[in-house]
């Protein structure tokens, strides 16, 4: 597998920023998260006055094996379906990436289509789909570390793009069959708490999914390292936003995290490489079991709950105002030295 | 006092919303609380189609008679300090208007301090702050009222600029020693439970301060009505918010409530015209103690925990985009007629 250089920011510009931080006309800590992203983001950015610069959201899409378990509320054609529909610019990513100036990155990674080639989609196609992990590996050695690569080479191409934030989301029904067992195996949470409703699914369908993924699990009978495990249950989408965001981290960007998928992406990422937490801002705690115990695990805390569970990078980008306001907030407030305004508390 | 006319919203347009809102390229109640926002904006607007028009938020800035108690750890000159300095465009609030396309309106509703006339401050000073309710009622009657009115003639002048959407800020210090006191009044919640540290007070000065509102309360002897709370305990900032919110909602108005104060104003709003919280989106939960108490008296749920306490409306305006991107589902987002997705869960 590619091998990254993640750096842990360097701490030397924390108190000089605690201070800037805390000379701006407010009382201490009265801006809550805000104060805390700004701290984040300048040590990201070893800058006292950070910035943000064109961010995107990168969807990955890809198919599933495990779907033919009936595991999803929701027919595998929707994918493709989705995956078109989202260049045609209405879909529920598009109004926010509108709204909030992101760019978006539609990213083939193994849908079971033959998607249109005039409408934009990065095409880094593994295969039509991984196969049903209840049987076998979702995918190989080799398509895994391609996986890795792609989602590698696409931040990068962001970043000469002038990027320095990004947010990450997936399409690919029955996806959150393949992070519910990333995620228990990722924690050691026992596989009940991790499985959800997904998309829709009434209780007789989650027992339906838990037993099916229990299977799955009793099968599995590989060396249990986070390599082997993103590889085995996959999905391409998954493995490639895995690698997305350590290349993110490599880079030193801001890495903004979605829902209940691409936390367990961030889980692998960081058992792979801890440091990759440091770049990560959580945007959002969705509905699907699990997603909370997930971010207990990784001992973070979203900035938003609002009941989303759509994927595609809506939580993320949701959340992403609050981080612009974050830096606005220490780059235009006045200091209390500025602005002949009584220290108060 | 003034009266208002406010209407509960028609409720007949309920059905057709919601199936615009479930028939969107999403799964059903996939998007969470922006699909409660958007019913809840296109009922207050009779429409399928809602918009947000010209959003300004009113800081409504006066001293309390209380302060001279040492109920508050910032000094009383911040008041006057922070109204000006709210007019250059740099303190928490500013940045935050500029960010979400807010135009801010500055009310002096009582400041003790000859405030500048050269720079847009909207002078409505009933006095020169509240009278000392430890002693003797913050305001009189004719107070109380030119307050209701001048806070409903300010929201006027807004719906005139063509507004649709308001937030409500407050400057005073003390101003959450009176607003304990109307929460404790207004629920009967034990005033313990209401007083908390305000900008920035240390346990020791939490106890004083709960002492000397606990002998207010014990030395008021009124008849106990709403509008006898609002006026024994001030102050004229909020009461002429009162009147503010009560305005907006009978011009069907949205209105964006922000932190401990101004949910005890929308709440002492709801005691004398309860529809008004038909017309009420609240933007943050603050950290001040009893916050959260009284937002679950008015069985609400704010949009946004962020940990702020800086009050001047700015956990109104950082909700503001998740309310903007309820309006934009709504508007922009594919109906699965038109998409020709397959339908899912």
């Amino acid at each position: 597998m590619k091998t990254f250089q993640i750096e842990r920011p360097d701490l030397s510009l924390q108190m000089p920023l605690r201070c800037k931080i805390d000379n701006l006309t407010k009382p201490k800590g009265s801006l809550g998260r805000l104060e805390e992203l700004a701290l984040q983001v300048g040590l990201i950015q070893q800058s006292l006055s950070p910035t943000l610069k064109c961010p995107q959201n990168i969807i990955f899409c890809a198919d599933h094996g495990i779907e033919a378990e009936g595991v999803s509320a929701s027919p595998r054609e929707v994918t493709w379906q989705q995956t078109i529909h989202f260049t045609q610019g209405n879909g529920g990513v598009n109004f926010l990436c509108r709204q909030h100036g992101f760019r978006l990155k539609v990213v083939d990674a193994g849908v079971d289509y033959d998607l249109p080639t005039n409408r934009g989609i990065i095409d880094r196609k593994i295969g039509r789909g991984t196969r049903n992990f209840l049987y076998e590996a979702a995918m190989t050695d080799e398509e895994m570390n391609r996986c890795i690569a792609y989602g590698a080479e696409i931040v990068r191409q962001c970043h000469q793009e002038g990027s320095n934030v990004l947010s990450f989301g997936e399409m690919g029904i029955a996806n959150t069959s393949a992070s519910s067992l990333w995620m228990s195996c990722l924690t050691g949470i026992p596989l009940e708490q991790c499985v959800g409703a997904g998309s829709g699914l009434d209780n007789e369908g989650i027992r339906h999914k838990y037993n099916v993924l229990r299977r799955a699990f009793e099968n599995y009978s590989g060396d249990g390292s986070t390599l082997d495990i993103i590889r085995y249950f996959g999905g391409y989408e998954m493995v490639m936003a895995v690698g997305a965001m350590l290349q993110a981290a490599e880079l030193k960007m801001i890495l903004l995290i979605d829902g209940f998928i691409m936390t367990n992406c961030i889980l692998a990422a960081s058992k792979l490489y801890p440091d990759v937490l440091h770049y990560a801002i959580f945007g959002h705690c969705g509905d699907e079991a699990g997603h909370r115990l997930v971010l207990e695990a990784l001992q973070v805390h979203p900035l938003l709950n609002l009941g989303l569970r759509l994927g595609e990078g809506t939580g993320a980008i949701c959340a992403y105002p609050i981080l612009d306001s974050a830096v606005r907030m220490i780059n235009e407030m006045d200091s209390f030295t500025g602005a002949s305004i009584t220290k108060y508390f």
